[in-house]
């Protein structure tokens, strides 16, 4: 894949990963296992414990890496010991709050798998550099040493990966050196090296079968009714989510007629236009717009500049703006929907291929760190397209750091519009499958966790920026 | 149940229903079976056609419906011949653009249970009464007899029941009589009688699972980031779609925290305090908020007020003013998001209650309108709570035209924000059961119909108005 081909200096681990099955690509040991053994505590224990975060906004699967972290981690009983998650993410680690999660059952754990949201809390909080914020990288390291923490797993973003980075770099500096695997999520897309990102395939899922779903409405009710229907979609950067649109029809004249990228600049003249096209063609247009739609200029489409009665800023999406638009340029009757937190959290119809992937990265984050391969991510490597194969492979964490992986040109059509057959070729295998949750009385039985707190060691309150 | 107390002079077989077992209620020949076979065509054909439209806003089930009509007339082709089907609903009577549904197979017939939308179309179309628009009924009337109809089915909502209830009446005095069986169809189950309304379990289904995923979501990220969710749905008289993703929690400190009906007045101090002492209480607040929301005055929450640059009133739904309230009243980072028609499409998550009463009412109809029994709508009657249990009931449309069914005020709590046990009770059993689509490549696999037009025979064209 196209996607795959950025370069780094590790090309041996990176680019040897896909031809590798499961357990193949670990070789790179950034830090020796033979250390963390011979780290013992004055009680004459060898094991350490682990700690895991999740950080930044959650997803329908984030919780399925958190149950292949868990369940790897109690099956290797005799190299790692407790687990603890961080109560809000790494605010957690920071202030102390740990969760002792031994004392979730096994089932409890299980049930993690199928359970959207962030089971532990999450938090958009990331740490700056080592010069600007010196203390909480210390306050890090202090309370990782007094609960013998020795393996860090922050399952996240970008921002994320380079904390984590910080961590296993700053842990030798303080004499507490920390094992320490990021593991990938975001609904985004946008991580570079590995093939896809866990939390993406269930929202792309959602996302084509909504369209695809109320495109049907749309079409039988345009003769009298509604003509263009809008769907607004995440993705303030890349255009991955509103692309995943396109997987709902198979051509130009099925829906979605019109996709809203960020990474084309609107044009509001050919954007009229091809609307009057399709409502003349086929009666209806429908319409998906990625939040992060902008104007040549770099301005979003959704500050639309108007004000409330207060004088305030409205509130309101580019579904909204793109609406008045076809109100009141074309006098076209709309309807439109914003997805917000329900494309994201939407387990009800998660992609099968994405519960399994982010399980894998979980489980695989255990197994990397066992064998004290430090400062790396696992990654998802595509080996085949058909039929889909993919594995699990590695890259060291300042490789993905801090970078964006955009949607290619290719991937989008040349009028800006629509998906290509190389995007759909892409896409379509991420949706693959369904994963359904079980059900009580109509409703999806989620889990629900004690969440015990670690009794603090240190004491103290840290203030948080 | 309360809803079904609704009083009408033919109590006999309204009341008498809930205790009758299927196909007991049929006693009330409206129109002799005798008189519909004696209607001989020239060429000596005793059977008559029949005709199906698809009426109003389309639901995830509506199509289930016109599986039920549709086999069940296939099954009794000693009685009745082709099924037409309205292109664009009643439209397609009135132009003569009808579809010929014999020429579908079982099989594209039987993927209707799953499909969402409006297979043969729909339409926003009400007939206005005899007296003022006398050539559409006479238009009707003259088309079904060109083609042989003897059997209308209108499924709908009010506006429809009013509709089918006049043509039964109007055929008759144009020496045409016609038996007609309205179909109930309606998201927003406000039609009286019937215990509740096919397509709004659906529907439920949808919002109280959406709150309930959006909920542990917006839990997990509340330390750093979103403390309020606003999840708009439909329901613009009655709040019975709100009221459904009161479902998603067990007691008051779960989502939804606030539901705001259109049944009460809203009151922004006390609305702004709840708020509050939800986020100080559990962190986050989630809010389900029925479209149709309004101030004492009976202005609707959706009217903001706000004009855009070019001074036009802003498009906008409730929820963005119920975000702009909790950010300029009490600072709070908050999200929305809009279902729309996402709500009415979802049919991958459709109850399975809902998908088999909406396929019961379609079949019962076949039945009743082959005895003759004619102005008459299917209804469905809860024989039992504990287990839930059903049956079809049957109700004259005279009783059902044009009469709106508003939630019960012990429906909700006293303070206006939450349902009632009772209210629980009622919806629970209507959610209950997944009914999933077939799926292909990740996608659900919906019914595409050939929707092949019977060659006019009146021909003309027929200008709506």
């Amino acid at each position: 894949m196209s996607i795959l081909q950025e370069r780094c200096p590790h090309e041996a681990i990176v680019k040897a990963s896909p031809a590798l099955a499961h357990g193949q690509t670990e070789s790179s040991v950034w830090y020796p296992a033979s250390l963390v053994k011979q780290r013992r505590l004055p009680g004459g224990t060898v094991k350490q414990n682990g700690f895991y975060a999740q950080s930044g906004g959650v997803t329908a699967v984030i919780n399925a890496t958190a149950c292949g972290v868990l369940e790897a981690a109690r099956k290797r009983k005799d190299k790692i010991g407790k687990v603890f998650a961080g109560r809000n993410g790494i605010i957690g680690a920071l202030t102390e709050d740990l969760i002792d999660t031994s004392k979730e059952s096994a089932r409890t754990i299980a049930a993690l798998r199928h359970t959207p949201g962030g089971a532990f809390g999450s938090a958009r909080y990331k740490l700056k550099g080592f010069d600007e914020n010196r203390a909480e990288y210390e306050r890090l390291i202090e309370v990782f040493r007094a609960h013998n923490i020795g393996y860090f797993f922050y399952n996240g973003g970008g921002d994320s990966m380079d904390t984590a980075h910080k961590v296993s770099q700053i842990g030798k500096k303080l004499g507490f050196p920390v094992t320490c695997v990021g593991i990938p999520k975001t609904v985004d897309n946008d991580l570079p090296v590995t093939d896809n990102c866990p939390g993406f395939g269930s929202v792309a899922k959602y996302v084509a079968v909504s369209t695809r779903e109320a495109a049907l409405d749309v079409a039988s009710m345009a003769r009298t009714s509604t003509k263009v229907f809008i769907l607004e979609v995440m993705g303030r950067h890349a255009g991955w989510i509103a692309a995943a649109g396109g997987l709902a029809g198979q051509d130009r004249s099925e829906a979605p007629h019109i996709i809203l990228f960020p990474e084309i600049a609107f044009d509001e003249a050919r954007f009229l236009l091809r609307v009057k096209e399709c409502v003349d063609k086929y009666e209806y247009c429908v319409i998906v717009v990625s939040e992060g739609a902008r104007h040549a200029d770099g301005r979003f489409l959704a500050e639309a500049g108007t004000r409330d009665a207060f004088g305030h800023a409205q509130l309101g999406g580019v579904a909204s703006t793109v609406a008045t638009l076809v109100r009141d340029r074309l006098g076209l009757k709309y309807h439109y929907a914003i997805a917000d937190y329900l494309q994201r959290s939407a387990r009800h119809i998660a992609s099968k291929v994405d519960v399994e992937q982010s399980y894998a990265v979980g489980k695989k984050a255990v197994e990397f760190a066992l064998k004290g391969q430090n400062a790396v991510m696992p990654t998802i490597v595509r080996t085949s397209n058909t039929p889909y194969r993919w594995t699990i492979g590695q890259v060291p964490l300042s490789h993905v750091a801090n970078k964006e992986k955009m949607m290619p040109r290719k991937f989008i059509t040349r009028d800006g519009f629509s998906i290509t057959k190389s995007c759909r070729r892409y896409l379509e295998p991420l949706i693959r499958g369904e994963d359904y949750p079980p059900y009580h009385k109509g409703l999806p039985r989620y889990a629900k966790l004690r969440n015990v707190a670690a009794p603090p060691r240190l004491g103290g309150n840290f203030v948080l920026r």
